[in-house]
C-alpha cells in the first residue's frame, strides 16, 4: 500500500501521468457537507499549468464526481472524483525507456518493477498526481473553513531567493490574499526576484529548488498525540508524498538546531483576550506532537525539477554503458511553485483527518 | 493511537518517566532470530546518562524480557521487554504543575488532558522514552546486520558547530567506529569543538540544539513505494516521534531547495563492480520514495533542551497570571547528543519493517 | 473509514446504487500481472442480474480501467476500475424516504446520517456494490490461480434446502465446473430443489435466506498468524462486508460446538505423497488462525432479501406513526444466490492480500 | 502483526503460556478514567481456573500496572498491565515436541515457524492469553458502564445442551446476575444439564464444544459503518482471536439463512417511550453494519477443547511415521465455559473502540 494516508479520513490517490485518468477516493467525510464546485475549481486552478514559468501542457482538470455526493452535498459514503488526462504526449518519453533520467524516479521504478512500470510522463510519480491531491485538499479546505480552520501557503524561497516570512499571527484575510495572487509570494517585490531567478534558470534549460511555507490558523489546542501519532508525524508522512519534497520542518525547524534553549524557548504570555500564547511560536504551534492553539507553521523543501534541458550523464540500463541524455518533454522550471497548493492540500487533509478524529466542529456555520 | 508505528513489524512504546517502568512490544519479528544481549546492552548504553554533558540521573536500564523469546531466540510471538524506572525523583517537579515550562510538552499535555496527564518528569513525552526505543532499535539493528544492512549515526552539528560529513560510501567499519567513541563525532577535533559549545551552554544553565545525521548501508534497491508509503514518509513519521525533533531531511534536503537542477541532479555512473551508482547521492539514496541501492542518508534537527536553568516567563494555568519559572531537576544540555542512538534505533526499526515486508533476507548468516 | 480492507493489498470500494458509477481501487498488486479481460467478464457475469430468480434490473457491468494497467498488465501503481450505473430508476424509491423498510439498512443510515444519506436503491449498502467487489475479486482470482491457488464456492443451502457438501479435497476442476453452471449447486438435483424453493417464495412476493460455502485449494501451509491477524479474523472481517451476511464459520463451525473433542478432533495422517494431512478437515484448514496445507473451507449465512413484496409494518420517521409499507422496486428473492461469486471474490482478495504479504508465489507460470 | 486490534483504542496482547508473563498494552484510553481494581479482579476471576469443570492449573492472575495510570486513573498515555505466569509446568509438554496434537495449533505453529516457536503449553496460542484479554476487557467494561453501555454473556449451549435465550431486551440487572453466578447460565436448570454434559465428557477424558451468546445494551444508534468497517466486521475480526472460536453470528445468524423474508424481517414499532424499535431484533441490533439502538446480540461457536485424555492418531513430524499420542497436562473439558468473560471482554473492547471513535460519552457519571 503506497498511495493512501489518513486514519479517520482515508485518502486514496490513483492514476498515472499518461493513463486514462487520475483521481482520488475520500472515505470518512461527514455527510451533509456542501461542496462549492466553483471554489474547488478556483483552488485546483492554482496548480494548473499556465504562465511563462510552467509547463506548456494544458489540462482542463475538470473533476467528475463518481460517488459520494447527493446533489452537491456529501452523503457519508466514499467520494470518488476523477480528472481525465487529455493532453498526454507519450512520444516525448518513448526513447527514454532504457535511459534513466538523473534524479528522477524512473530509476527507482526500474529498481522496483523492472520494465513493468508505467514510466510514461513519470507514471504514478508524476507531478500530475498533485491534481487529485489538490482536488481532495480543496474539499478538505472547505470543510475546515466551515469549522473555523484556515490553511494557506506561500513560496517562501525559490532558487535561494527568499520571500518575507509570515507574521506571527497570519489572518484568514492574508492567507486568502496570497491565494489570489498570480505568484504566491507574501511580498510582491520578493516575488519578482523569485520569478526572475526561475526565469533565468528556465532560459538556460535549467531549474531551481524552493521552499513552501504553510500555516494553519483556528486549530483547536490539544490536537494530536505524543510519540508517533502527533501532528508532526502525520503531516510529515503525508507531505513527503508530494513529488520532490526532500525535507520537512516545523516552526524554527533546522534553525532551532543552531540555537540555544534561552533563544529558542518560547515564553508563555497572556494575550489581550486572556488566552495563553507562546511569544514567538518557534515550535510552529506544536509541542510534544500536540497543537497548543497557536498557528501551525511548517515548511517543505523541494529539490529542483530533475527534468532539465541540459545534457546529463546517465547509464543505459541494458547495455550498462555510460551515455548522455537530453530531456525534451515539457517541464516546470520550479516544482515548488506549482506545489504551493499541493502543500496546502496535504496539510488540510491531514488536519481534517485529525479534526474529524477528535469530532471537533469549531463553530460550524458561524464562520461564513 | 499514538505510541505505535510499523506496518509489518509493529512497535508499541509505553511508559512514563516517573512510572513503574518503560517498555516496548515488538510484533512481527521473524522466529529464530538470536538476540545478543551483551551487544544490545552496549547499544543501549550509548543513550544512558553519564558524563559531564548528560543529566546526572542514573538508571541501570537493564531490559527484562517478558515474552517473545525461547531461550535467547525470538519465537514468532510478540516480544515485550521492559526497563524499570529506578531513580525517579518526582519531588523536583511537584511545584511545577500549575506552571507550564516554556517550549515543553507540559502545556500541550494540559491542552489535551487537563490535569489528568502524568506530567512527572515529562511523563510519556520524556526523553526517558528513548530507552525502550533504543531497546527495540538495538534488536532491529541485529536483525538488519544479519541481512547485511548497517545503520549508524553521528552528531552532525551541535550549537552550530559542525562535524565533518559522512563520506559518499560510509563503510560498516566507519559506522561501528563512531558507535564506539565516547563522543559520537566523525572527526574528533570537531567533536571537541561541539563538546566545548555544549559545556559552555551548560555552564550558563543553558542548552543547545543539534543535528543527528544517520546513514544506512546495504539496503536493497527497490525498497519503498511511491507517494505515501515511501521510505521518506515512513522514516519521517517515526523520527518525529523522538522528543525534540523539529525537522527531517533526506540527502541534500533543505540545501537542495537552494540549488539548480544542474547542480542537484545526480548523474548515473557505472562503478568498478559494474553496478549503477548515483555520482553524489544528493537524493540520500531515495528517489520517488524508493531506495536505489545507494546509502540512505537522513538528518534530524533537534531543538535545544527546553529545560534550562535560567529564569523564564510563563503563565499560571489557573490564575492566568504571568510569572517567572526556574527549572531545577536534571537535564541534558543537548538532547541531540543522547539522541544519536535513538535516531539509529528508529531508522533501524523502520527499515526492518520495510525489509520484512519485502521478505528481503540479504545474505543471512554470510555476514557474521 | 468503512469501505476498505486489506493490509498489503488494499481494496477500496466506492459508489452508490443510483449514483454515477460504482468502482474499486486496488493498491498493492504486483507489477507485470496480465489481466485476462474475457475471463474477468465471465466471472463478473456470474453475479449479473438475469434469469427468473434475479432482479430484472439490467446492467452491462463493463469495467473501465482508469489506472494501474500498462497495456493489459498491472504496472505497480494503484488500479482503479469503474462500472457505470446505467439502469437506475430512482422513482421506485422516492416515496419511501420517510418509511424505513424493515430489516433494511435504510434505518441504520438514517440513524447515522439523518436525511443526508443517499438511500436511493440502498445507496452504498446496495447489493449493487458486489459488482466492484467481484471486479476486484475476479482480478485476485487470476493472480491466485497463477500461484496455484484456486477459490470456488457453491450455494450450500437456500431456504433450508441443502446442496451436497464439497468433498474433503475439492479439485480445481470441480470448482470450475460449479462456476460454469447456470445454478451454482454441486448436485444438480439439490440445485433444482433450491430453485423450486426460491421460485415458490418469489411467487408469493417473499424471499429466502441461504448459505454460501467457499473453498480455497493450493494454499501454502503457515499462512496467517495467531490471535487477531489470522485467516479467520481477516476473512470474517471482510466477508461481513457483503450485504446480508449474518454469520461466518470455518470448517465444522457451529456444528463443532455440538461435538465432543474425540469426534471433532482431526487425526493427523500421512497421505500417499508423504504429506501430513488432517483426516476430516473439521478445522476448515485453519488451526490457530494459520493454514495447515489443507483446503480452506468457510460458510457465510445470508439472511433473506429484506425487500419483499408483501405488506409490512413500519414507522414514519417524522410523524413516528405506525404505517404499512409495500415495497415495489426490483429485488432478488435470494441474495445468497447472487452472492456466490461475491463470497469467492472477498475470499480471493483476502487470501491474495495474505499471500502477497508472505511473498508466496507458488509456481508462477507452471500452472497454466 | 498478529496480536493487535482496534483503530482508535489499540489493544496489543503479548505473552506465551509458559513464558515469564502475559500482558496487554491499551493505547487510546481517555485520560481521567478511574479503574476500580476490585471490580476488575472480580471480572478476571470469572475466567480463572477453579471448580471441577476447569483445569487444575492455579494462577493468581494479579495484574501489575506498568504504565498508563496516575494514581488509580488513566493518564492518557498507553496502559501496560502484566500478569506473571507462576505455575507453568513445562515438563508436561516436553515429550510432545515432535508429535502435533490433533486439532491443536501446535501443527500450525510448526508450519509457520518450524521448531522455533514456543509451543510449551500452547505458547502464544494458549487459552492463557485470555487472561490479558479479560484484563483489558474488564477495563473496557468499566468505561462502557460509565457511558451507559453494558455487556454481558452466558453459555448458550454446551455439548448440545442449550440454555434459555436472552430476552428481547436484557437488562443491566440480568447481565450482572449471570455474571455473579458460579455457572454462567441464564436458567439454572439448563446450567445443571450443561454441567452434567461437561462432567460426563470430562469423566471419559473427553471434551465438549459450546456456544457463548453475548449482548450489549445502551449502545447509541448509528455506531459503525457500511461495508468493511461495520460492527459485525470489527467484532468478528476480534472474536476469532479468542482461541477455539470457529463461528460468529449476529442476531438470528445462521438460522436466518433458513427463514423467509416475511419471517426474518423485523417490523418497526414505536415503543412506550416513543422510540422506534425492531419487533424481534433478528438483526441482532445491527443493519448494514450499523447499530440501530436495539440490543446488540452475537454468538460465538467454540470447538471442543482439542486436548483430550483419550489416545489419538498423529504423525511424528521428523520421521513422518504415524503414531498414537495421549495428552496428559491439565485442560478444561469445555473451553467455551471459561471463554464467557473473554467474549464479553473482546466485545467490550471493540465497542469501546468504536464509541471512542465516535466520541460518544453517553451520560458519563449519571449511570452510577
Amino acid at each position: 500500500m503506497s498511495s493512501e494516508f489518513g486514519k479517520y479520513l482515508q485518502v486514496t490517490i490513483f492514476g498515472q501521468s499518461h493513463g486514462k485518468a487520475v483521481g482520488v477516493v475520500l472515505d470518512g467525510l461527514p455527510a451533509g457537507e456542501p461542496i462549492d464546485l466553483a471554489e474547488l475549481r478556483r483552488f485546483m486552478q492554482r496548480r494548473r499549468p499556465g504562465g511563462a514559468l510552467s509547463t506548456p501542457r494544458r489540462e482542463e482538470d475538470e473533476p467528475v464526481f463518481l460517488s459520494g455526493l447527493l446533489g452537491d452535498q456529501t452523503c457519508g459514503s466514499p467520494l470518488c472524483a476523477v480528472i481525465e488526462n487529455q493532453d498526454a504526449r507519450s512520444e516525448d518519453y518513448a526513447e527514454l525507456a532504457a535511459l534513466p533520467r538523473p534524479s528522477h524516479a524512473d530509476y527507482a521504478a526500474y529498481c522496483k518493477w523492472g520494465g513493468k512500470a508505467d514510466l510514461r510522463g513519470g507514471g504514478h510519480f508524476s507531478g500530475r498526481l498533485t491534481a487529485p491531491i489538490c482536488l481532495a485538499g480543496g474539499i478538505a479546505k472547505q470543510l475546515l473553513a466551515r469549522r473555523g480552520v484556515f490553511v494557506g501557503a506561500h513560496l517562501a524561497e525559490a532558487g535561494g531567493e527568499p520571500d518575507r516570512s509570515l507574521p506571527l499571527f497570519p489572518t484568514r484575510g492574508l492567507l486568502e490574499e496570497i491565494a489570489d495572487k498570480p505568484f504566491p509570494a507574501l511580498d510582491d517585490r520578493c516575488g519578482e526576484r523569485m520569478q526572475a531567478v526561475i526565469a533565468a534558470a528556465a532560459a538556460e534549460g535549467d531549474s531551481v529548488g524552493g521552499i513552501v511555507a504553510c500555516a494553519a490558523i483556528g486549530l483547536p489546542a490539544g490536537l494530536g498525540s505524543p510519540m508517533f501519532g502527533g501532528l508532526e508525524n502525520r503531516l510529515a508522512a503525508a507531505l513527503f508524498g508530494i513529488p520532490a519534497v526532500k525535507g520537512v520542518e516545523f516552526g524554527a525547524g533546522f534553525a532551532s538546531a543552531r540555537q540555544r534553549g534561552s533563544d529558542n524557548n518560547d515564553p508563555f504570555l497572556v494575550d489581550d483576550r486572556g488566552e495563553i500564547v507562546a511569544a514567538k511560536n518557534d515550535s510552529g504551534g506544536i509541542l510534544g506532537g500536540i497543537s497548543i492553539g497557536m498557528p501551525l507553521v511548517l515548511r517543505a523543501a523541494f529539490k529542483p525539477t530533475p527534468s532539465i534541458g541540459k545534457p546529463q550523464q546517465t547509464v543505459n540500463l541494458f547495455t550498462k554503458k555510460a551515455t548522455e541524455i537530453t530531456i525534451r518533454g515539457r517541464h516546470d522550471p520550479c516544482v515548488a511553485l506549482r506545489a504551493v497548493p499541493a502543500v496546502e492540500a496535504v496539510t488540510a487533509l491531514v488536519l481534517l483527518d485529525m479534526i474529524l478524529e477528535e469530532k471537533y466542529d469549531g463553530n460550524i456555520g458561524n464562520q461564513e
